[in-house]
């Protein structure tokens, strides 16, 4: 097999990195590990910022998006019993839209079917060669058949625990990263979302988010122990502790009903340097996690697409290869400054283990500011809405 | 003796407070522990905020500082070779006014003594008695003789190791506190200021910060360990540290010559909880402590003072007591945000000994910040030029 740019990873981002590339008249195979059933099946956050939204305009797959998404046009932050609202449509002329990860990665999947692009499931041992030179391929099997993808260009979109970035000898890349005390216990359940917006929420009992996918369908999260196991909390035990961290006119209207879901994720934030190694482009969660305070990483795996696609899509058309060349600088403008907001956001609201009393009056004073100063809204919300790329 | 307040220390807090109540028609006397030459002789900052200048002038003692001080429209931040400047009377309309505390001081004894205000120097052994009775006095001795003050009320204003705050039982006050792994050596030099505004700079080897006091005496600071002696210091090894710390153009035109003063401060924040306890009322250092990285101490101060003489003004003129009741609480709202910007602030250019690789990151992508995003530069202004009172 042949073809341009060999997309490892067929989750939103390297299927986004198709989708652009082919309106673009480049060809590129997107080798994905799991099936498409199994992509589909994973539950993970969806605020989507403009940046997000005029790329998938641009990549021709935005009409479900506008159709269902959820415009929101502020958030709220509760804490210590208060809460205040920041109007992000306000301050930065800016919302954000609510639409699921996986509702994205289903409509990139159905235009990458009508377009008959090629799509390698169920891809095993999947093995990226010569990136250091000007030839590289990839190799995978299925059912025991060896396959072998010649390219140009290897894009490694496959995540945190890909190969992609494990492709790069450590002598070529360092890695910063932080872990953090806690996890995230979120569950989805068939139930009203308790407010039209999203709510965060720091208490003494740590921190809480009440989000949603649409009108029927609740998400909500609540900060909980890194040695703690889902089964550990029945669903009634979950409501109680997330009511408890809501102001109480919140807790009050709450409508709760069996999860249909229930998981716990750490927190993580880390970022490798650099994001390319010869002829490979590291995209997405293969590159950079973000603690998911904020919603930053879908977001920032579409700002290393837009990088990523104009740069290719220059080379490809005039052979001027300072776009790709240029890949990793660009797009680690974009990460660090995510990188620094979700850092910050987590910080702001999480009760860490080892506070001391001032730090405690410190995030409180934190969260005043931010109530209080409306140039500290404004920052926040162009945070939140997305920086310009 | 009889008095209506009490003032327990003479430094600028207790100076103005007194300066201020004096124009309102409300007797003080101001009790200090040392000399009114060695009160002069310490050397702090000298920041001013508007909120500062303007109760100079209520208390009619600002000609020599419009005379004298300089006034700051904005103040330059440098990082690892580069730097960039904030523009404090574009992003808020307002300057800040560089003016010695020293000469703050002065000032206001030259009006006390020009008002024939009564002083008492050398008093030993300060006693507050019966703070928390409707009849407190203060006693102390000078040269053996014992000495009584009767009064309505005590204002404290002697300071982080004055007898005013320890007089509060432990079990009616909280007291929050950091302490910072690093001190700052500072020093004094009969030199022409490198730049016409401060200069913060941030770099691997730590702090530095540029200032003056007039167009031909320069202060200068640069982070150390604690455990650092002055005298460990050179004159010629604290310049070359401090070159190595800024921009190359900044080292370059720096003028150099021997020290006139040197000396090692650690770095601290602090607050006590109430800042009120019966008719004792703390000001200023007495009830808080900032690291002095944006000069916030002295302002802090000026805004207790203000609450604290509108507070008295009020009572003695109308008997409403609700402004003294509420003196605390007022006061602190201001605190807690100087606290706030004054942590942020020095965490934002100091190197901490247990940073991790991801923390210097996290570090340089919020001075990144501040460089290109306005908002959280009209942030940074709104809160270095002084929070509204």
């Amino acid at each position: 097999m042949r073809t341009q740019v060999a997309i490892i990873g067929g989750g939103p981002a390297g299927l986004l990195l198709g989708q652009l590339l082919h309106r673009c008249g480049i060809d590129a195979v997107v080798i994905e590990r799991k099936t498409r059933d199994h992509v589909l099946s994973r539950i993970r956050a969806g605020v989507l910022e403009t940046g997000f939204v005029r790329l998938m305009e641009e990549a021709g797959v935005a009409d479900r998006l506008h159709e269902r998404g959820l415009v929101h046009h502020g958030t709220r932050i509760a804490a210590h019993g208060r809460s205040f609202r920041v109007d992000f449509s306000d301050l930065t002329g800016m919302p954000v839209v609510v639409y699921g990860q996986t509702e994205v990665t289903r409509d990139l999947y159905d235009a990458r079917e009508a377009a008959g692009l090629a799509t390698e499931f169920r891809a095993e041992g999947v093995a990226i060669h010569g990136a250091d030179t000007g030839n590289p391929h990839v190799t995978f099997s299925r059912d025991g058949t060896e396959f072998r993808v010649d390219c140009d260009f290897v894009a490694g979109c496959d995540g945190f625990h890909g190969i992609s970035r494990q492709t790069i000898p450590l002598s070529a890349r360092t890695e910063y990263e932080k872990t953090y005390p806690f996890g995230w216990l979120g569950i989805l359940s068939r139930t009203p979302p308790v407010d039209h917006e999203l709510i965060y929420a720091a208490s003494d009992r740590g921190f809480a988010l009440c989000s949603m996918r649409n009108a029927n369908l609740s998400r909500y999260y609540i900060q909980c122990a890194l040695s703690d196991h889902p089964e550990d909390w029945s669903d009634a035990a979950f409501w109680d502790e997330l009511k408890r961290r809501l102001p109480e006119d919140v807790a009050d209207r709450m409508v709760t009903g069996p999860s249909i879901e229930k998981s716990i994720a750490p927190l993580r934030s880390l970022v490798t340097e650099p994001m390319q190694w010869g002829r490979l482009f590291l995209c997405g969660d293969a590159a950079h996690i973000v603690p998911p305070t904020g919603a930053k990483g879908l977001n920032l795996a579409a700002s290393d697409v837009h990088y990523l696609h104009r740069g290719l899509a220059r080379f490809y058309e005039t052979g001027d290869a300072e776009g790709i060349d240029r890949y990793s600088e660009q797009a680690l403008l974009q990460v660090w400054k995510a990188e620094r907001f979700s850092w910050w956001f987590s910080g702001l609201l999480h009760r860490y283990p080892d506070m001391a009393p001032f730090d405690l009056k410190m995030q409180q004073a934190e969260i005043a500011f931010l109530r209080d100063n409306r140039a500290q809204q404004r920052a926040f919300a162009e945070n939140y809405v997305g920086l310009p790329y």
